[in-house]
């Protein structure tokens, strides 16, 4: 069935022609005249028939999600042959090794069964070196591969991006992109357009600079301005071609309407 | 946007109200009277998101099925820890094989995963025999592991629905039983019937018992039946049963019918 308002939602019409047959709506079951009429009914009927069968497609599909992930890896891995270590670049940090399946890697990143094909013909080396990784964004990601979901905050996100690039694994890049445009304020706008930027990611770099170009008075004040055009100020000069040719749009948006009406 | 009919398709009302005001369909854009009208315009436009909304998921699903998939197994498969061994029980056959991975089993079907998981505390067999079923099923069988899609004929999908309950691979069933309702005639109702029976495949049951019992007359003069009623007469029985009852149910339901009406 289609979705059903509650009738309190409903807005009165302004006025009543007197005498205008009043029809029932077969969705909410709130009446109307006929400046407010939307389907017929045997469009409606065909609109409910077509919701309906989207919906079981939807069953479908997700009974096939379920059963094609691998649900138990992350707890207890079996009949491992392979393992990925980890090593963040603090030279305290031990390194730690999450365990996987060659045919895992390979059918997920195609970096993975590049790397692992040349492997099959010459040695057998059972571990893959991750550098610059902590812990547990590397088990973040493996899962990820397993089971095509992750329990994500903003910091893994932004690392399981990383490796997602570098793997070559695009179901994940468009997930944490996803993500991170969900999560995008303007507190971490600058930062999400530096990362962006440097890991085109596009998806968060139009978000994040269509945010920041939208309030450009206070951007001169924040430190993590003050920070990028010390560091890399080729990127606070996209900030700002970005904002001229946003205002240009506007102008000649505003122009072709003025010239329209008069 | 919701689905459009083509406007021939449209049936016009037998007679129009004189002077009734006519509404244009937001859907299909014809015209319409009060007696022919479906939903308000705002009904209409929320099922117009709604439907977008369930695209976008069906979208979203179909995406994630395509990465958890191992499209790459049939071909080439890397990195196999396990042979499953075909054996038809015709004594000239050769007995064939089908690689696979023993982590992919184990996730799949909860009977690979207790066999695995008892073997791997003992000795470590690389081969599990899969007797009175052919290279082709066995291959077919597996690659639905693999990818959750199977390209079934009739015999194809009686087999692997024998090794779907044996393995318990409950998504396979369901897959399978789709399938054979769908092939479901006339002509194969009595066998997809026994084998149903024997199988406890519950929905290729109910159809086939449905499509026997609508049709009664003929059934004695089938060969099928001849050969039932030799083979296990209490199947044949069950038939009868189910007969009986349909006809009680359809005379209680006229009874009481024709009991309303009076």
């Amino acid at each position: 069935m289609l979705s059903r308002r509650s009738p309190s939602s409903r807005v009165e019409p302004q006025s009543k022609t007197v005498g205008e047959r009043r029809m029932k709506c077969v969705s909410c079951r709130e009446e109307y005249g006929a400046h407010d009429a939307g389907t017929c009914k045997e469009c409606y009927e065909e609109a409910s028939e077509t919701e309906e069968e989207l919906k079981q497609e939807i069953d479908d599909l997700k009974a096939k999600v379920a059963f094609l992930r691998f649900d138990n890896h992350h707890h207890k891995p079996s009949f491992t042959d392979v393992v990925l270590v980890a090593s963040d670049d603090s030279s305290t940090s031990v390194p730690v090794s999450v365990p996987a399946h060659k045919a895992v890697l390979m059918s997920r990143s195609p970096v993975f069964k590049a790397m692992l094909e040349t492997e099959m013909e010459g040695s057998r080396s059972g571990t893959i070196k991750i550098s610059g990784m902590s812990y547990d964004a590397l088990r973040a990601f493996v899962n990820y591969l397993y089971t095509a979901e992750a329990g994500l905050d903003e910091q893994t996100a932004y690392d399981i991006f990383v490796l997602a690039e570098k793997y070559q694994v695009k179901h994940l890049k468009a997930y944490c992109e996803k993500f991170l445009v969900s999560k995008l304020n303007w507190d971490n706008s600058v930062r999400s357009y530096a990362f962006a930027q440097q890991h085109n990611a596009k998806l968060v770099l139009d978000a994040a600079l269509s945010m920041i170009t939208d309030d450009m008075v206070k951007l001169t004040k924040r430190e993590e301005y003050v920070e990028l055009v010390e560091k890399d100020p080729r990127l606070v000069v996209k900030i700002y071609e970005a904002y001229l040719a946003k205002q240009f749009n506007t102008a000649a948006h505003m122009d072709s309407s003025s010239k329209s009406v008069g």
